[in-house]
């Protein structure tokens, strides 16, 4: 989205995207509290972690832990954060509740889809592309087309409607996902600045989803008991002063991570030289979850996942690049 | 509000008003599972609680404690339930969180405040109108005159805003109140079915209010990361089916009463006869906390509170009224 200039005040160019990454420390600021040359982070950056050495605040860093591999790492933080902060902070997401995420195939749907099953109970429909279904169907409980009437489909399973709808940026679902909310439900509306749209699908900007997303009366929520929230982890971070809330939705993440309870989903790494070609990927579609951008990595693509083919018209997907296993450098994400 | 005619598709006249009540069993239906004659028992109604006898789903009746007098009982259920579920169920009030709420002075300011201070380190800013300022600045942390710019004087307190904001109504509040959120935060637009409007401000309606209430980009919300929701009582228990939901409030708020951690604020008791008189107390904004209906009252009021006086612009205002204490039959409030 940063690339397709699809963003309020984008940054002048040139610019280094990417808002994520992890690494090794190489030096720390005097006086730094808590890293030391060496240790092993994952951090987020209000840009320029598409770079092999990056400086960031101490606030934004945050150690891996032992086990987890760089790959890992750099597919955790932010799809992670995002999923955790929307369904439990935003959201309460308890047992028996029912959750509907569109994108169910990208890697916040991804992480959502795990961390909903952490909590007893919980049934999650995903809504993704139909080619998607198979890669993705078992991390979910029902599955549907987002082009078929699935508002009708989750209806006649959950006739009261559903707790909690996660829905990015999309500007056309809310009045649906709206109508399929409980009440007391709530529908939340996200986007990592890492969205991106497919090619295949009508054109679709920022500027020109403010105009087309519907409009909420608060009257109409009164009457029908509902909760709507927007939800943006980089405005929260870089613009609002969120880091104590974010590092302690880390913490619990990092806790779920240990107990084996939450995984990354990496759809394929790929060189820097090859960034286009991942690029590409993503517009089409055609990835399950993160696509990471490792700098030690010669040009070739090692799919993680064979999953999936091209273009279709699809779902909001993210754009999830990184990077792994540097062993000097620290490596970068978004 | 019923009376006045502002809400949607009002019942055909003549009708009953009313909402709430407390009483005694005088019969229970075959195979009514928990009730027994005699019970002393507090109950929603879909209207007509203003009469001697009433008649109610088990669904919606609840028992009362043993130490709990009629006139707390009237003033109990609708007020602390809907409190209780903007703050608890709604948002998620946790220890160290700031809640401004508007209409202070009213039976569900008054219910929010004591829930509030349920909670350790919850800052509570309310709004009120001047002259009820000396007998609720108690109930809350910091108060402020509805007429003057409490947003500043709140924002020199809170630099990053508040967590929670509670608005009744009013239609022209929605986009201060927003500006004043937190990131994270929540706003609740709530609203009784029996809010009157005093004759001393510009006329209101609901269906005016439809259109001056200012509509929600939900991107905006997704910039800001915020929270907007609606909260109404009435249509849970009596639209939308959420009498589980509503009597597990209750049962939390009957364990916080009978801790003495809550108690119900009762402003005066009428007689049935008197039920003009007391209307006009509450157009006149003179009341703090409930009036109650009672229908063993010979009419002279009782001022349980003697705090305040007449016609002033004031906030919003319940319209609570209930009966108290009768010993055969069922009585009813508001």
């Amino acid at each position: 989205m940063v690339r397709q200039g699809n963003i309020d005040n984008p940054p002048k160019t040139p610019l280094v995207p990417g808002f994520e990454c992890c690494g090794i420390v190489e030096s720390v600021a005097e006086n730094t509290q808590g890293f030391e040359i060496g240790d092993r982070v994952m951090a987020f950056l209000n840009y320029n972690a598409w770079a092999e050495v990056v400086c960031t605040p101490v606030d934004f860093v945050y150690k891996m832990p032992d086990d987890m591999t760089f790959t890992e790492a750099a597919a955790f933080s932010l799809n992670f954060v995002a999923a955790y902060m929307m369904l439990f902070e935003v959201a309460s997401l308890r047992e028996e509740m029912s959750v509907l995420v569109h994108s169910a195939g990208g890697a916040v749907g991804q992480a959502v889809a795990q961390l909903c099953s952490t909590v007893p109970n919980v049934t999650v429909f995903g809504i993704a592309s139909c080619f998607k279904h198979t890669s993705i169907k078992d991390s979910v409980t029902h599955i549907f087309d987002r082009n078929t009437d699935y508002i009708q489909e989750v209806k006649k399973i959950c006739p009261d409607g559903v707790d909690i709808v996660l829905d990015c940026l999309c500007g056309e679902n809310t009045g649906k996902s709206l109508s399929l909310l409980k009440p007391l439900g709530t529908y939340i509306l996200y986007g990592a600045s890492n969205m991106v749209t497919g090619e295949t699908k009508s054109f679709f900007s920022f500027a020109k989803s403010w105009w087309q997303v519907e409009k909420v009366n608060p009257i109409k929520l009164y009457e029908e008991n509902k909760v709507i929230a927007g939800f943006s982890l980089l405005n929260l971070l870089f613009k609002q002063g969120g880091c104590n809330l974010v590092k302690s939705a880390m913490d619990k993440l990092l806790s779920l991570y240990e107990q084996k309870k939450i995984r990354p989903v990496v759809d394929s790494l790929w060189a820097l030289e090859e960034v286009k070609e991942a690029m590409q990927r993503i517009h089409d579609r055609g990835n399950i979850g993160k696509l990471i951008l490792d700098v030690e990595k010669s040009p070739t693509p090692l799919m993680a996942n064979d999953s999936t083919e091209t273009s279709e018209a699809g779902e909001e997907e993210e754009e999830p690049e990184g990077d792994n296993d540097s062993k000097e450098r620290m490596p970068f994400i978004h």
